[in-house]
C-alpha cells in the first residue's frame, strides 16, 4: 500500500511542494526500511502522539525539522535521485533531529546545531555507503548514530550545548547480588515500548501505531518486529538484565530493527531467515549489553549502534553460509 | 608430518565422526596457523594438563567444548568446505571456549552463553573475513576477540554472567617511580609461559608441549615463537614493564603469534622476514602496552588483540616494500 | 616555486645527500600537503624559532630526526619512488618526532622508541595506506596520529617512557555555568596559532613564517589556513569553548588542515569548493570536541584525528554530491 502523495492530487503546481512532503515522510518510514509515505505518517503520529501526551513536544517537532531539513539537503546535493526520493536521504535526520533534543536542552543553540547536523547526517551517510559499497551492505542508521555521537561527545567542551537526561559517565562496574529471574513479573506489552524505542521514547500506544505503519509495507515487518522484541525481552531476562529496563524496551529496540532487517527486509521470509534472525537478535542482545558497558566512561548512550553492527555481521555473511537460499 | 585420523582408521562407517575429530583438532591447531590434527592434540594436552594441575578443568573442557561447537557450526552452516576441512572454522571457538571460563563464573547459564558465543564466532569470522577479502588479509584471531570482548562487556550488565578474575576498571596512571631494568632477575624459561598465555594460562610445561605440536608443522614455527617470546620480553624489560608481567608471558603471547604469522606462515623463512619479523615483535609489544591502557577503564583484557592489529599492519605491506621477496 | 636543492648544486658527487635533504625537507611541507622542499624549510624555521624562544630544542630536532628516519626508512624499504621523492614517506616522522618529546621526558630511551616509531610510522601509514586505495582516499595524518596514540598508550604501562605534559585521565562531566560568548575578548591573531599548533605549540610568529611556506606552494593555500583557524574559533566560541583554547589555537589546528585539504588541494578552489570547506570546518570543530571527550579517559591528546576523520567524511563524499563540478 504505497501512496505517492504527489501523485494523488494531480496538482501540477504544488508538485514540487507535495514531492518533498512526501519524501519527507518516506524518510521517516525509512528508519525501519519503508519506502512509503503512510508508514511515515504513521510513525510521525506515534511521535507526536507521546510528545504531546509527555509535554515534550519539542522531541517531536525536532524529529519532524531533522527529517525535512536532511531531505532538503538531500535535494540540494545529492546526485543520486532515486534514493533520495526513496527517502533514503531522510532517516538519518529524522532520528538526529529526534535524539539531540532528548539528550540537550532546547536553546537557539540547539535549534542551529540540529539543523546543521541534520544536514550533516545525509553527508555522513553518503561517506559510510560509499565505504560500504564495496562489501554490499547498507549503512542502516550507523549515520545516525555517528553523527549524533559526535554531537554529545562534543557538548562536554561546547556548554552552549547544555546537558539534559544524558547519562551521567562512570566506570562500569558489575552488580554484586544476582537477580533472579522474573519473567511473570515482565509488562510483555513492552514490546510496544521496544518498537517506539527506536525514536527514543517509551509508549505502548504509540508502538502500536507504528505497527500499523509497518503494515502498510507488509505484515511480515509487524511479526518480526513484535516476536524480536519479546523474543531480545526474554533474552534479557535470561541474562539477568534488569526489570525496568526489560519494561522499557531498552533491550529491544535495537532488536526490533535487527529483526525487521534480516527477517522481512534483506531476504525472502521463510524458515532460514527465521533462524538467521533468531541468531542476530541474540547477538543483538549481547552488542546493546556490550556497547551500554563500554559507552559508560564516555556518558552517551549506545542508541541504534548494538542493530548496526549485528545486523552489518549477518547480512555480511548471506553468500557465505546455508542460511540464505 | 600431517595425520588425517579419518584416513587413518580407514573405518568407513564412523567416518564422519572421525573427520569431525580430526577437524576439530586442526581447529586447535590453527590457533597458530597450523592445519595439522596431531599440533592440535598437543595443545589440547597442554591446555588438559594446566587445567587439571590447577584445579580448574572447566577451563579445557571449555576450550574443548567450544572449538567442537565452532566446527560443528562450521559443518552446519559454512559453504566452504576446504577452509572448515583445515580448521578454519574452529580455532576462534577454541579461544571463545577458553577465555569465558577464565573470567566468568562456571554457571549453566555461562555454559549455554559459552555454546552460543563459540558458534556466534564461525558468523563473526566468516563477516570479519569477508570486509578483509579485498586486503588479502586473514582475519587472524581477530573474531575471537571481537566475540569475547561483547560478552566480557556484556555482562557487565547481565549479571547471570557472574565475574571472576576480570580486571578491575580503572582510568590509567603512570607508575610514578622509574622501575631499574632486570634482565637478571628475569625467568627466561618465561618464554614458555608467552606460548601458553596464547590459550590465556602460564605454564612452562604446557608451553613446551604446545612447542613440540608446533614441530610437527615445522621448526620455523618453534624458532620463531621461542625468539618472539623472548625479544618481547627484552624489548619489554627495556621499556620498564614488570618482572611479574614479563616472566608470565604476558608481553610475550601477542608476539609469539606475531612471530609465527610473519616468520615462518604468511612468508618464506629467510634473511628479509627475519627483520620483518623483528620490526613486527617490537610493533606487537608497543601495542600491547597501549591497549592494556586503552581497555582499562572498560574492565577487560587486550587478549590476542595487539596481535592482530599488529600483524595486519606488517601483513598490508607486503607488496609495498622490499622486506618481501 | 618549487626548488629541487639537488639538481640547484648540480655537484654529481654529494647527489644522494643532497636529495636525501631535499626529500626530507619535502617530507616536511607534506605535514600541510606542500610537495615544496622550500615550504618545509619555512616550516622547520617555524618550528625551531619556537623551540629556542622557549628553549625546548629537544622538540625542534625531534621533528628534524623523526622526518630524517622516516624519510630514511622509506629509502631503505618502499618500493614507490615517485611518492617517496614527494616527501609522503617522512610527513608522519615529522609530526611523531615533534610529538613525542612534547609528551614524554627526552631520556635516551624516548630518543630511541622516538627513532623507531619515526621508522614504524612508514610501515603503518603505507598500510593504512593500503585500506585506503579502493576508497580512493589518502592516509592524511592518520598514520603519525595511530603511531603515536600507540606510543603514548604504552608509556602508562613503560615507566621508562617518563610522562610530561600528558592530559590527565578523567571522566568527562560537562561544566555547570554557561559562559558567555567572548568575541570581543578574542586575540583574533591567534589564528596563527592554529597554523603552528598542526606541529604541537602555541606561536604566532612561527605561525606567520609556516603560512609564508604555504605561499610558496599556492595563495590559496595561505587564504583556505587562515580563513579555516578564523572561522573554527567563531565556531568554537558560538558554541561555548573556553577562550583560552580558542587563543591558543586549540580549536583550530584540525581546522587549518582541513581547510587547505578541502579548499585548495583535493578540489579546485572555487565556490562549490568553498562552501564544501565551511561544511568541513563545522564539522571539525565537532569532531575535536567529541573526540577531546572521547579520550578524556585515556590520557592522550586527540592530535590530528579531528582533522583526519572529517576530511576523510567529506572527501568521501566528493563524485556523489554537487559540491565538486
Amino acid at each position: 500500500m504505497d501512496v505517492k502523495i504527489d501523485k494523488l492530487l494531480g496538482d501540477e503546481r504544488h508538485s514540487f511542494l507535495l514531492e518533498f512532503i512526501d519524501t519527507t515522510l518516506r524518510g521517516c518510514g525509512q528508519v525501519m526500511f519503508q519506502n512509503n509515505s503512510l508508514t511515515g505518517a504513521f510513525f510521525f503520529g506515534g511521535i507526536f502522539f507521546d510528545a504531546y501526551l509527555n509535554n515534550t513536544p519539542v522531541i517531536a517537532w525536532g524529529c519532524l525539522l531533522g527529517t525535512a531539513v536532511a531531505t532538503l539537503t538531500g535535494y540540494l546535493i545529492i546526485r543520486d535521485r532515486t534514493s533520495l526520493r526513496s527517502g533514503l536521504c531522510g532517516y538519518n535526520g529524522c532520528l538526529v533531529g529526534a535524539a539531540l533534543p532528548v539528550f540537550l536542552v532546547p536553546t537557539p543553540t540547539l535549534w542551529c546545531v540540529l539543523i546543521l547536523s541534520s544536514a550533516l547526517s545525509v553527508i555522513v551517510a553518503t561517506s559510510i555507503s560509499e565505504c560500504l559499497k564495496g562489501l554490499k551492505i547498507a549503512a542502516l542508521t550507523g549515520p545516525f548514530v555517528v553523527t549524533t555521537w559526535v554531537v554529545l561527545l562534543a557538548s562536554y567542551n561546547f556548554p552552549q550545548l547544555v546537558h539534559m537526561g544524558l547519562p551521567a559517565t562512570f566506570l562500569p562496574q558489575q552488580h554484586t547480588h544476582l537477580l533472579t529471574h522474573s519473567y511473570y513479573h515482565t509488562e510483555w506489552l513492552g514490546a510496544f515500548n521496544g518498537v517506539s524505542e527506536v525514536f527514543l521514547f517509551s509508549n505502548i500506544v504509540s508502538g502500536m501505531l507504528m505497527c500499523i505503519g509497518l503494515a502498510c509495507g507488509s505484515l511480515w515487518n509487524v511479526f518480526y518486529a513484535v516476536f524480536s522484541a519479546v523474543l531480545s525481552m526474554l533474552i534479557a531476562l535470561w541474562l539477568g538484565g534488569t526489570l525496568q529496563g526489560v519494561d522499557a524496551g531498552m533491550f529491544s529496540f535495537s532488536a526490533v530493527l535487527t529483526g525487521i532487517a534480516l527477517g522481512a527486509t534483506f531476504s525472502k521470509p521463510g524458515m532460514m531467515s527465521f533462524c538467521y534472525t533468531v541468531i542476530g537478535v541474540f547477538f543483538v542482545v549481547l552488542m546493546q549489553g556490550a556497547l551500554n558497558t563500554a559507552l559508560a566512561p564516555l556518558g552517551i548512550p549506545s542508541l541504534t549502534m548494538p542493530f548496526v553492527l549485528a545486523t552489518w555481521v549477518l547480512l555480511l555473511v548471506h553468500d557465505k553460509t546455508v542460511l540464505q537460499d
